[in-house]
């Protein structure tokens, strides 16, 4: 399998490309590029683990948690510029709650089945748990005022402008708080860090290298995979909103699923709920405000206003996942109640 | 008391049937079918105890789970029979607030006059307020995607059918995971199983009779007094809400409210604790979903849609004993906050 | 500043009483009038403190309690007289969520800046957190009930009645349970007590005196603020909702904001906690429900029905301080995420 992945890559890379702009058949288009997604996502995954081998533990964290939802950012980017406003949303509400529940619940299942209990850093549960709630409550906020008190557009986008600020303020809080002024406070033991004691694949400047040119490649397939979707998901009858939640985010987070559930067969959960939590939370606190500002940049504004049922979806995960992570330990259950409630909310975007 | 315990019994048994099938006066019918109602409930309590007694403390544990809900399970498929839903779902949701709210109040305020402190297994707090969580959002989520999507009545009950085996699967999970994987970090210490060292009071096989007629009384009595309580309701002027929600279900669980109160008194609030939470989940994770699977065999079928204000109810009675049981420990105020707000539910309910 | 303090007592209090009853430019007699109520506040605060230095702590606590909020309370019956119910209503959602966001916040900031982690009593953490969701029960069930069930005004009037002893008989048991049967469980360690040691600045007959006397002149100024708040609002656009919850919440809470972040920077976060979220406590437990039986002195009746929005800030404002407080430890970050929640709600309020 090692030994096929970049030719794997390259081949699926250039049939996307090919598919893509000969236009062939869109099924065959969809499919290739998520195939690709899944290739290059590993690829950049690859490239920012060498970079944080070379830059240290805590450089190293800043760039995992930058460039690990880059994918998800340049993704949301193109169909901000589109005016796919709905779809952003669905697929940030989806890489929230496919994070939290799928990811995380995986990991907590895989790991369970083979360790009885595994624990993780308390500290670090509850502050996630914080974040996690200050995240729905930037969602929550909005929605209720603006239906309640029908607020105009112009107040709504200032509204939005002022929240999207004010999460990316506490977003880079958290940066200096769990990585400086409380780094030891909220850190697992050594081993968690799977580098540790690794010798880097790839020479410094090579990593540099292969990260800007996974970036690049993310952002080609990404852009080919997004103007396959709108006519997939019709052919099949499936819901805009049931691709972006459920299927785009599912592709979109491969890597993340991947090495989440990895480590914690290696009874580290704590670098898996780092993974899991981490990106949920740098989606909802720092690539979904970003996408607001960006969004000023085009014609149309996007507002912070998340539908009624993905608030109700997120809130929902945030709450099963603290219950779940509060105490510090997970087991199979616990993983497994998690997938249970993905599935449950799987259905229901189904539906709709 | 004991020893009129089994006379009363068959003289309230007998009464409620010659007044049911001779069409005495209806409020006559419905008093006296809810007090024997007490005495079937008591019975079978006894009877599944015996049992568990000989078939030991693990498959115990699982008969009393699975009969102790027998009289909710069975008055309730009466009322889905005859296509009584909005009954149905008010006795579930008053059975479920009932046992958090008035059971484990009843037994901390009771418990805590005595004991200054009263401790029980923390993890299992925890996992209780997961699982109650789990069933908050297994009616949550379809009440706000059927209300904000307009989702069509055949796609309402597909999702009931799927949230309802999802349900089912985990609780069964549970029951594995708490009697089989994981039995000994969710245990008490030993002197909280209330039959350790007491000698049954009937043989293996008449406990097995005992079950099965206790099972069967408790069918008949049920049926008698439902049909009673339509009529009893409006004479009053009582809601069927009202009626579904606290007169039917106080009555229905008074075999675990009395058990649960002198189980605390005796300092085993774990024991406690397991008969109001587990009862509540127990309705919430198979009792629900099942009523739903049975409804498909007759000719109208009943969907997981609970109004809002019972998922109301529902929720606030969670969040406050999650809020109460987290720590691990219980005290009479925590008790009295219970039973305050089971007040202040039930007068809401009787305003409807 | 010391020195200054009773000097500029006297001239604004003097100045506010001429500027009210010579009517003078409104603008001028709000501002004068909100000064003044600084410093009438700090006069109240170190009488009751130094009324609490001769009567113990046990009793001191309780009358530290009780004229801790006297300016709200009296406030809030000059609304509540002439009928401004929505200026009440957004004057107590203000107090509750100024305290626990603002006060506490403020105050874990700056504790948290000089000390690297602030330690106070965690099943006192845990505690406060069950008796503000109670608090948030008590405002949410009615509004539920009422919106989907169409209750009558009388209905209405009843149920928010009940509701409203409930809660105080459930602050009156916290109160004995806090402060009797359970004192030594929830208490910090001694040096939380800020009067420990010192010598009184009065003796008792005068701490007396200016007890009466600083609660007459609170009475004064604040009816003289509330004549002119509502003229001031409509000149700077503010709306009627943003100035009772946000400009008259925090002048009326400036003494307790000052003392909490006092004593959280001497490293005593147990005491800010207590003043914080006791007083955030005893205005959802007490003073809300005592206003609901002041109303029924005067020809307009006031219901416990607040708008959406107000619960929706108080529900969020509750467990993002549950979730932050549980652990019984703050940090300079958990103190900037609550000062962010706020912002984010009083830009929320802002824009209605």
């Amino acid at each position: 399998m090692k030994k096929l992945f970049f030719p794997l890559l390259g081949v699926t890379f250039v049939l996307s490309a090919v598919a893509h702009y000969a236009h062939w058949n869109t099924t065959f288009q969809f499919i290739v590029a998520a195939i690709c997604v899944v290739f290059v996502a590993g690829f950049l995954g690859q490239a920012t683990e060498s970079v944080a081998h070379y830059a240290g533990q805590r450089l190293g964290g800043f760039l995992n948690a930058t460039f690990g939802n880059a994918a998800e950012l340049i993704i949301a980017i193109f169909l901000v510029k589109e005016g796919l406003f709905d779809m952003v949303k669905a697929s940030l509400t989806g890489s929230i709650i496919g994070n939290l529940l799928l990811v995380l619940g995986a990991s907590a299942l895989a790991g369970g089945l083979k360790f009885k209990e595994q624990k993780f850093n308390i500290h670090l549960a509850g502050q996630n748990s914080t974040l996690m709630l200050l995240g729905v409550v930037a969602l929550f906020i909005p929605a209720v005022f603006v239906k309640s008190e029908h607020l105009s557009e112009d107040d709504t986008l200032t509204l939005s402008l002022i929240i999207a600020g004010v999460m990316i303020v506490a977003y880079v809080g958290w940066l200096i708080y769990s990585m400086i002024t409380h780094k030891s406070m909220l850190e697992d033991h050594v081993e968690t860090n799977p580098d540790h004691g690794e010798t880097a694949k790839w020479s410094r400047g090579m990593s540099i290298f292969f990260l800007v040119l996974a970036t690049v490649m993310v952002a080609f397939v990404s852009e080919w995979l997004v103007g396959s979707v709108e006519v997939f998901s019709e052919k099949f009858g499936f819901s805009e909103l049931f691709v972006g939640a459920f299927i785009v985010a599912i592709i979109g987070n491969a890597a993340e699923h991947s090495a989440a559930i990895m480590l914690a067969m290696k009874n580290k959960i704590g670098a898996a709920v780092e993974i899991a939590v981490g990106s949920s939370l740098q989606i909802a606190l720092f690539v979904a405000p970003v996408l607001i500002f960006v969004s000023l940049l085009f014609e149309r504004h996007m507002n912070i206003l998340f539908s009624t049922i993905e608030i109700a979806a997120i809130a929902v995960a945030v709450l099963i996942t603290s219950s779940v992570s509060r105490d510090g330990q997970t087991t199979w259950y616990e993983g497994k109640l998690l997938l249970l409630v993905y599935v449950v909310l799987g259905v229901a975007f189904f539906f709709v």
